[in-house]
């Protein structure tokens, strides 16, 4: 069967581009590099539906292996994944006020089914996010305190009508998980928002190699419906900042609308306290542009769905024979270690075809195995980052890939958490602003008020990521009104 | 936290029912204890969306172990998994003929989005399932027949507006996998469509201890747009049948609608072959009503959430300090050769109540633990299907239930095995055909025609299921008509 990984001559048939490999620099145009990449590297393709995607093969193997660490992460902190209906009824958007002022416009409607059109009162929104048709479960699941906490999380497709689309970044249709729960009180709740918040900034870290600023979102900022919303930020290689995942404490107010309560201890009825967090596949954009460089898409090992390719040299049967025998032990060797590894023996293209080809694919580690490493019992290794050629005694050759998987793992946080430091600065004055918008994260006083944050964006392009947990609050003066500011928050143009 | 798969006290708020935890019989109304038990064993919620329905955890539970079987599957036959819009443009879905005059009748449809009416032309349905949009991405990804055979897998919901719901058997949203797969021949497309046939009778067999007959649909009850349907067909234990899965040759029916084509090896121009096949949360319907008894639910321990529970006994914490300590060394030694166990340490419910409760939910072996047994050293294990009581020393516990849940695999798939073997009938005349209507499979001899079909569905409610491939096909005459008959099919009434 054809391996649907194995590099294809591209652009041949079409004609004029010939074999025209190479991306745009991030340099020349990061935005172009970007949308070249994910094409190019097959991760993702536009569909004829609007503002929606195809996630191809190699797309979808990162978000696969994203699931599966976050699943098992969910199920480690006590949660259990359910599944309810993908059309909401209108009339249930419409019971959370701020709720429906910010999803209505945004939805998809269904007016026709089964051969009909609906009545007015039975249409359908396609969920945009589920906390109020979660919520009328809930109120039936929950009696008594016995019952809480109720630890939920739904993996699912969500359409939120996208105007200005950008493939994993910005798609009418997109995946995601969403975390739903309900607590007997508010510290209860507090506490479950900020653990999960928690969980995302791990996630991030340690499988992403992606550091991320955890804190509070401004009152503009917060979900629809949330008493405080809390968020990941990661800045991306031309500086922007992504949010990455958001975690809220959503009070009583959906169970208010829904009428979710429970029989306390001491018997009487009370509202649940909810919780709602998300991470989607724009988390597979974070990754690209944290890591990726002119060559291609660059994935840190603990995601990659290919850690290894061997890649056989060899110019005659006489020759690959040898060559593909021994491929095949190392592959062996290698899977038995938990090395997600790829033989490749097409004998159509040349292996420096081949190189480019796995460049741009992000495989972590390319193995070179020809008649002459084999007569010198040796292979060349080169690991997908620093792209350094290190010859190894055949023997030895797997235990160095795994040393290479996890140095590079390291490496990237390492490079990441450079980048976001050197691009991170305190600014002062009217002056420093002008020269830093845009270069990165902006930690600023700003006087509190959604009129001076809307000011900012206008004349800056900047938006409020969030107010930083681990940075000192103290007072100073907004930079736009010389109002008192209780302390800094990092304004950033933003994903 | 409150684990919500320990048992509660049910139905004591609400009054009168108080602690009626008893499902109606089988023998009185299968179709009532389905119901009851799908919503007592917190498997699925009915919801306000018309026919969709909630999954419970206890209900994801199970689809999600048998996603992890099959998509495992699916990838050692070389499929890739992708995704594609839940929105399909209804032009699409008008293309090929038989699909749409099939499907237009059963999809929601999206006529307004972003807050605006959509123009005519630019409707999209929610997808009933994916030929149509599939195809229009593999045109751009199928060049040359290198590129093939293509074979792709999505997990997704789809939608098919219910009028007559049923959870898990028949809901308007419901979730599956559908393969996808573009090959060169005929030959090779119907390799495959047999070759997924295979990985589902090995599923069901294997892994849901369900017995299947696996053969050919007639022409009336194939899927439209493909050349050749295949099913494997279940028996419940109401000897009804139950359509487990299907598998299509489409022939290059959905490639001219797409233009989905390939340059051959002698450089000419080809419309690739295709294939689909396809299983969804009916599973769920069928592994509950093939294994599960009057106290509830049964599942093979293969795809069971919970393999063993520990129930704590005692009366006071000096009684049950220690018998909590050996039930924890217990279930860390059952983790460790993968026995997925909990420890009922919840002091608020007498043993009986949980007993009666983890019956009804299905957890595979039952040990109960108490003071006397541990001056004994002993615990008694019970089997959820034969319900008998052995009592073992503890330090041998852990390795006899190892035992019985291999045990039960095996007598579950004997026990349905013998059931579907014992209902299986030659029915040669008319008389036999009025006796044993609705009892069973009816292999009977046809003539082939649709309108003898249609009357053998009216006079007997009895659709033909398939023509299985292990039946020796012999000439003879049809049952109603006379009339010459190929050889004998299968007939049932149907699920």
């Amino acid at each position: 069967m054809a391996d649907t990984n194995a590099p294809k001559q591209q652009n041949q048939k079409q004609g004029g581009k010939g074999n025209e490999l190479k991306l745009p620099t991030r340099a020349e145009n990061f935005s172009d590099w970007y949308n070249d990449l994910v094409k190019r590297a097959k991760l993702a393709d536009n569909s004829d539906v609007r503002g929606s995607m195809v996630i191809r093969p190699n797309g979808y193997a990162l978000w696969e292996n994203m699931q599966r660490v976050l699943d098992g992460m969910f199920k480690d902190t006590g949660h259990q994944n359910a599944y309810f209906p993908v059309l909401i009824p209108e009339a249930y958007l419409a019971k959370e006020k701020k709720h429906v002022a910010d999803f209505a416009p945004q939805v998809a409607v269904v007016t026709h089914a089964g051969g009909k059109a609906l009545p007015e009162g039975e249409r359908y929104v396609i969920r945009p996010t589920s906390e109020t048709i979660i919520n009328r479960s809930f109120t039936n699941w929950v009696q008594s305190y016995r019952d809480l906490p109720l630890l939920i999380n739904q993996w699912a497709n969500v359409i939120r009508w996208e105007m200005r689309p950008r493939l994993f970044l910005r798609t009418t249709e997109f995946l995601w998980q969403e975390g739903h729960t309900c607590h007997v009180d508010e510290a209860d709740a507090q506490a479950e928002t900020l653990r999960m918040l928690d969980v995302y900034e791990t996630f991030a870290r340690d499988y992403m190699a992606m550091p991320v600023i955890k804190g509070q979102k401004t009152e503009s900022e917060k979900f629809p419906g949330a008493v405080r919303t809390y968020s990941i930020e990661a800045m991306m290689q031309d500086k922007k900042a992504l949010q990455a995942g958001t975690s809220h404490m959503l009070g009583q107010n959906f169970a208010k609308m829904f009428d979710t309560m429970y029989q306390s201890k001491e018997g009487k009825k009370e509202y649940v306290w909810q919780t709602s967090w998300g991470v989607s596949t724009r988390l597979i954009g974070a990754l690209i542009m944290t890591h990726s460089d002119d060559a291609g898409l660059v994935v840190p090992p603990r995601l990659a769905p290919t850690h290894l390719v061997i890649v056989i040299i060899g110019r005659t049967p006489e020759e690959r024979g040898p060559v593909r025998e021994k491929a095949h032990t190392m592959a062996a060797e290698a899977k038995k270690v938990g090395i997600r590894v790829l033989v490749d023996d097409d004998e159509t293209k040349g292996p420096g075809f081949k190189y480019a080809e796995y460049e741009l694919r992000g495989v972590c580690v390319r193995a070179e195995l020809g008649p002459k490493d084999l007569a010198q019992n040796q292979v060349t290794l080169v690991r997908r980052d620093v792209k350094e050629k290190v010859a190894v005694s055949i023997d030895q050759a797997i235990g160095k890939v795994s040393e290479m998987l996890e140095g590079m793992q390291q490496d990237l946080l390492a490079r990441a958490t450079e980048h976001k430091n050197a691009n991170t600065f305190e600014v002062n004055t009217l002056e420093e602003l002008k020269d830093k918008a845009g270069k990165g994260f902006l930690l600023m006083h700003w006087d509190g008020t959604p009129e001076t944050e809307a000011r900012i964006k206008e004349e800056f392009g900047l938006t409020t990521r969030n107010r930083p947990f681990d940075l000192k609050q103290e007072p100073g003066r907004c930079i736009m009104t010389g109002n008192p500011s209780a302390g800094r928050i990092v304004f950033a143009t933003a994903y």
